[in-house]
């Protein structure tokens, strides 16, 4: 038996952080009244930090005008760093992926293309960066590679085959091919048991096969 | 290989909410990075609205003078509610239990004693409100009965077993028990499987059968 009251007990202000946390992704109604229950416990002073934490998020955030990640003034730092590689053009789609491949060492630089190709969501190629990464191509001399780095899925490699064949494209029309074009590697990710593995990422991995060292 | 230069490309206002989101229960640094960049996407509104929410989450938070439950004026909706059943207590360690509680249906009142007896972090009785509650009951004229509701942990029912004993002693000195002291059942959850059910909790389902109706 369900109280009409259920929400009677639970004063505004608590109630009213329970709903914002909430509409977080992955956080439900229990779990958001967990965390507001626990911030009620805590000085007032760590309840400040995270409000201003939250709401200065966005004040000093900008897009960087050469590669579109997130920075803090007209160029990120990776586009500001004199010691990262120019020749070598990492496209993700997300600046939360410039982030993990930054954890791998990658040392080139990147464009993020601000998402993926996804027909059931409305986003056609004309909703994404592929123009202006296209021009930056090929305003570009001194490129040797260009890495696909969208994610393995359909949207992705959907997103990945439009931009190659766009590059194509400029290629054709203005100058023969004088770089790259790769993708990151499919195979089992490290640590996995073959038993577990699914069908595609199998078939991939035995396409992918390389030349015992 | 990670690399030592991870963090130089996070943004500091980013890094921050991602630090201040980490400190929360259940959050780890994935998760809170996820919810930052969610954040990211969002209108300033929505992030005013969130900021606000959490500074303002104390501002009207009070402890209920009767039942020390959350409340926004001197008395919570519940002891300040008529309708309430005043002769039934239900005795809980946390304000949360009450929330939890007030699912079931229960229409009496409660008393919140602020925690467990827990040696092991080094809270003791006084550390609690049980003073305050053998008060409550020996004050009042009209009860009949004595929920506790603490968890079905070793330190809920050594906090339990303490609650009995102090409230025998008043009831010793002053007056013959005219009320009855009850704890919720032990059995098996809803929806569980006997296969998958935990020593103690079979024990104490078959202890506590009841004749089939």
């Amino acid at each position: 038996m369900v109280s009409p009251h259920e929400s009677m007990t639970l004063p505004k202000s608590i109630q009213n952080l329970i709903d914002e946390f909430s509409k977080l992704p992955g956080i439900g109604p229990k779990t958001a009244t967990r965390l507001v229950f626990y911030l009620l416990t805590k000085p007032a002073q760590d309840l400040i930090s995270l409000s201003q934490a939250v709401a200065t998020l966005k004040q000093s955030i900008r897009q960087c005008r050469q590669c579109y990640t997130l920075a803090e003034s007209e160029l990120c730092r990776i586009c500001n760093d004199p010691a990262r590689d120019q020749s070598t053009i990492m496209v993700v789609a997300e600046p939360l992926d410039v982030i993990a491949m930054e954890k791998t060492g990658f040392r080139g630089r990147y464009f993020v293309i601000g998402g993926v190709i996804s027909p059931l969501e409305g986003i056609g190629p004309t909703d994404l960066r592929i123009d202006q990464l296209v021009n930056v191509i090929d305003q570009s001399t001194n490129i040797k590679e260009v890495i696909l780095a969208t994610n393995p899925s359909l949207e992705g490699e959907a997103t990945a085959y439009y931009i190659v064949k766009e590059i194509e494209k400029r290629q054709n029309k203005n100058r023969p091919a004088k770089f790259s074009i790769t993708r990151l590697a499919r195979g089992l990710p490290i640590g996995s048991e073959l038993e577990y593995a699914d069908e595609l990422t199998l078939t991939r991995a035995l396409e992918g096969r390389k030349e015992y060292q």
